[in-house]
């Protein structure tokens, strides 16, 4: 049902049966260790190229959830995801040998919230759809920035790709599961940011905008909130969120948090934090998914932001335009 | 409602309301030079880069399909589609100046048809959805290939990436418009093709496992369309589909064409046809959208094929996998 140009709430319940995560080596020594099902020796989990890497990751979570499940392949009616690569060929790779109907999907770090948009619509007719994303901190630096091996620095307001990727399964019927009540689909905002090494800062009003449109379009205050996760503007970027939505008479101090910026502690070095197409879904399919579960948690609203930019579009003088898509789960 | 694991049947129609082309000035030059709504006087479209003259051209042929309908950007619910470039750049800057919530989809050159499946399943909570991909030769060649001006020669199995856009928007009240039936989402097929200058033969495969599932879950046989067509086969690829579809006991020799293989004249040296995202959607909404409004066919299936590669991925030594996603039209 149609509550504003951009709000929608499910008149049909859509449940999050399941979820299975995967981390990195430094990833699982953060802050979410106990939430991850499960976690990677090394960064090349045994492949000789970190593509390939990516690609298994993308399988092993979807095995592994699919394991815990008893479900096989056929029992999937829709494989529904992305990643940061060009031409999602991680995705499509890890798609490909589990014969499952797929479709890419495409919004730089909120990926993974497109995916369970479209998904809730998709499931009208389905019994089951797989969400996933993934990213790999040694494919985005080598295909957005610089070889490894040239040891860059990064500057302070830059955030790391996670290594990480985490799956989950939308369906009808797991009703002791957390629902998705409600979403609210961005629009795409551009305050002319420009500087590449601070995503925070371009993704931010983004979602501020997407926050507001919620908010508003539901009659609820961000008290009605126990969480509002973004995921992932880092610390930088959600401060500035918090200062944007402040602006818009928006209090939520002590509720926002972002993904990139809870992901590694203090002793991690690791600039503003997290980021990257599988930050969130990494952060989601363990930690939050388990608060929901336990009941520690009662109703987040999960609001995935992306900077949809690529490597040429800043070289070319364009500006770094972001956009987030906000999810209301609740158990 | 669900006929099998891939296909679905609308129960609540879908109309394709209107629909806008753009071309570039060699395509004009071919086949469909009268079908088209726009062509451009140079490929550069008076703007400074290949990639600014594509972004452009989305600009352009959204503004001149609202501007035919009477309708402002306000009035469209979801910005739905794709393109070639890397980080769908193209799609994302041109949706950018709308303030139309936006969602970047991607299948390859079959991204137009992810675009109308989901926007089928976003439509029933909305009133209007636009669908629209683009691509450009320039912008293609420059990706994936090599800048123009190094004059590379094409092989003989190539396809040209067309400069073209083609737009629609689905409604559910044009009743007097072409609805959308039915239809079939892809699996990925992967027959291990390797050859990146002969994309037909590795997207072939998965347009013969795509028509099939459409035709066994519909109960059809070839022969209850006036028209089945791929894009992008080109020539070589449309003929390696119809071999494919006589192994499957499906004979469909002048029934199936492909719009890479239609869209230039024989003139016209340009290998096996036409390619790229714009492609199947400038043919679409120009040609194939007149003749059923015309009522001079009344039911096609719409088999938009996509190689899921990127540049890096022949580099490395992955295979190239195809999709297709059918859709059945009629009037």
């Amino acid at each position: 049902m149609r509550l504003s140009r951009q709000t929608f709430l499910l008149t049909k319940p859509v449940y999050i049966a399941s979820t299975m995560s995967l981390a990195g080596p430094y990833e699982a020594k953060g802050n979410f260790k106990d939430f991850f099902d499960y976690v990677m020796e090394d960064d090349e989990f045994n492949e000789k190229s970190h593509e390939l890497a990516e690609i298994k990751m993308q399988k092993y979570v979807v095995s592994k959830l699919l394991m815990k499940n008893n479900l096989e392949y056929k029992d999937i009616d829709l494989y529904l995801g992305g990643d940061l690569i060009n031409q999602l060929t991680v995705t499509s790779f890890s798609a490909k040998e589990t014969n499952i109907p797929y479709f890419g999907v495409y919004a730089a770090c909120a990926t993974f919230a497109e995916s369970l948009i479209v998904g809730c619509n998709m499931l009208l007719n389905m019994d089951r759809v797989l969400c996933i994303t993934s990213s790999h901190f040694a494919t985005a630096e080598r295909q957005y920035r610089f070889p490894l091996e040239l040891g860059t620095q990064p500057t302070p307001a830059s955030q790391w790709t996670i290594t990480g990727s985490g799956a989950l399964i939308l369906d009808k019927t797991s009703n002791n599961c957390p629902k998705i009540v409600a979403y609210t689909i961005g629009k795409i905002v551009d305050l002319e940011c420009t500087d590449v090494n601070n995503m925070g800062m371009a993704m931010a009003p983004g979602a501020a905008d997407t926050i507001e449109q919620h908010l508003i379009s539901r009659n609820q205050s961000a008290k009605d909130y126990d969480l509002i996760i973004t995921g992932d503007l880092g610390r930088l970027g959600r401060d500035t969120l918090d200062y944007l939505l402040k602006e818009k008479n928006i209090v939520a101090t002590n509720i926002i948090n972002d993904c990139g910026a809870m992901i590694f502690n203090k002793k991690q070095k690791r600039g503003q934090g997290g980021s990257g197409a599988g930050c969130c879904s990494l952060v989601f399919c363990s930690y939050l998914y388990k608060l929901l579960l336990s009941k520690d948690i009662h109703r987040i609203l999960f609001v995935p932001t992306g900077a949809l930019l690529s490597k040429d579009s800043p070289l070319q003088g364009d500006t770094i335009p972001g956009i987030a898509h906000a999810i209301e789960i609740e158990v």
